[in-house]
């Protein structure tokens, strides 16, 4: 549910309040019970809020209420959060520290797929700090409880899909940041997420330039030679239909059109510009790289707003159907390929 | 008309052909008449082009055209491009050289007030290079023959104006080439052009950070503090409407909800990318800072289409809009201001 003093609260519920998303798969809102309830009722949603303890018992429980209902929205209570000590709208400790517990939680279940996506709810990286959290955001904290350093980010809305090379760095520090290793990894990420999640064959990847117009041919800056060509290079080596340099004033429009499925951007700006002048309501986060599907909406706490009950949960909407769609697409894609192997066992028996 | 192995001449052709485009005002096309009859036959367009001379007789030559028909184009030709030794669709240097020419009689003509705005066609910078001129383009050439450095590129589209502070450079040397007299420079010059061409009273000018979340106070880069926010104090200071620094991942969707007329981005891209994405066929470049109005298409000579004459003139057809609409406005504001100053006199005569 994110950070309580924030949105994310009231946008969960409010997403899951529309039907259309509830029943599409079960969904288990890990956080604090009787605080969702109070949320529920300043939103005057009726919700159906069925509760759950975090225990062993855990899996039973799920699938005693899986088979008792059609579909039903389920509270996985931490009871962790105090009535007072913290507010709505402001950075806090308490806040910071039930969050975290929230992330480990649903890594845990993800850990044991228990769960088998996490959608994650905003959070207040200084609330996290002060809780002594070190990891900026969801997105290093679940690739450390997953145990990996090969991750990257990606953001999608309205048909554009961005996969982030550097994320939060200083701009004058790109530069001495990109390696062809990791632009390498970065774009072999996006080719498996978009043929596994997202069931594109094989995806069609635009890898940007760093320096404008690609720098061109080195009369303004050479990390295209130096570092992306190479990568490419590597990339295409592996039979990924990786394509680049190209200059990132071009690429995001040639990638709307449908010529590419994901651009792969050196830094920050230069893919979000884009991305959420496009997609500002409705961007979508999701990381790549790790053992689960992991999605989130593409914007904050949004304290400023917290007490007023009114914010838009089309972001948090979009990050549910994403999740979803690629579940059923990569459950699918497993069923094919089991099918595949067992009429290939049977052909090879009938043999 | 731009470089002839390029898609200029054909741009301009198509544009004004269009009557409600010819109408608007007396065109003058700078170059070769005998190559722009060529490139209409290829187009099969029926152009009645006038083909005058350039030199001191000019302007009573333009006089008696206009005293004797409605509208018209004219060519003024500088009868400088041979038949053969350059081929449509490759860099040249007899097609750079004839383009100087070109761009030097605009700044000329301009500079005597014989025309009140330019629209300038795409040029190769490898041939201009080739024939000896040092510029990287046109807004430096014409910066350089008005005599000013303080100048500075507007694009615009789709409701979008985005300035830029830097433009062409390695994207490691941005951080290091900033600072507050520029940045300054450039948000006074964008006032001072919305005001002027684009009626805008008191303009609202959005500028953005140089590093993702404009540093989020410091974590990741200083130059918001350094360079940007006393660059945006002098400017409140002279009473200009200027309101930063804001994310570059956020403050282009901002002014194209109308909250800014214009967005002054640290570098290439960073305005760039997101002005690209929207407007794509049809961006428009402004000079700010000349003492004539100067607008171009948003691409360049497209040499690898050259030989089709399939060419898009919309983004042609947007620049002399622009730059019709820029000269009426700033007609009529100098009249009312004219009108002002008359009344004043009228006045202060009566008492």
């Amino acid at each position: 549910m994110g950070d309580p003093a924030g949105i994310g609260p009231e946008v969960v519920l409010k997403a899951l309040n529309n039907s259309k998303i509830s029943s599409m798969a079960w969904f288990l809102v890990i956080g604090d019970y009787n605080y969702l309830k109070r949320v529920g009722n300043s939103l005057n949603l009726d919700l159906n809020l069925i509760r759950v303890e975090y225990n062993s018992n855990l899996p039973h429980q799920l699938e005693k209420i899986k088979s008792e209902k059609s579909s039903e929205i389920i509270c996985l209570d931490l009871a962790n959060l105090p009535e007072s000590g913290w507010q709505r709208g402001q950075v806090n400790k308490i806040c910071g520290q039930v969050c975290v517990e929230y992330i480990e939680t649903g890594a845990d279940l993800a850990g044991k797929s228990i769960i088998k996506a996490i959608v994650t709810a905003p959070i207040s990286k200084e609330a996290i700090h002060q809780a002594g959290c070190k990891w900026p955001g969801h997105t290093e904290f679940l690739a450390d409880k997953a145990g990996t350093k090969d991750f990257a980010m990606m953001l999608c809305g309205k048909g554009l899909r961005v996969v982030l090379v550097t994320t939060h760095m200083a701009l004058k520090r790109v530069s001495q940041s990109l390696s062809t290793k990791e632009i390498f990894r970065k774009i072999r990420l996006a080719n498996i997420w978009l043929n596994q999640y997202f069931n594109i064959a094989k995806p069609k990847i635009g890898v940007c330039g760093l320096n404008p117009h690609c720098g061109e041919s080195g009369a303004f800056g050479s990390e295209e030679d130096e570092f992306i060509t190479p990568a490419l290079l590597e990339a295409q080596k592996q039979g990924i239909n990786a394509i680049g340099p190209l200059p990132a004033d071009t690429v995001f429009y040639q990638a709307v059109k449908g010529k590419f499925d994901a651009v792969v951007a050196m830094y920050h700006d230069q893919g979000l510009g884009p991305l959420k002048l496009l997609a500002f309501d409705e961007g979508v986060n999701i990381t790549l790289g790790l053992p689960f599907i992991r999605t989130s909406p593409d914007h904050g706490t949004a304290f400023d707003i917290a007490d007023e009950f009114k914010a838009d949960s089309t972001s948090m909407e979009q990050a549910i159907l994403t999740a979803v769609s690629m579940l059923e697409i990569s459950c699918s894609l497993r069923k094919v390929h089991e099918r595949a192997v067992l009429c290939y066992c049977k052909s090879s028996l009938d043999y």
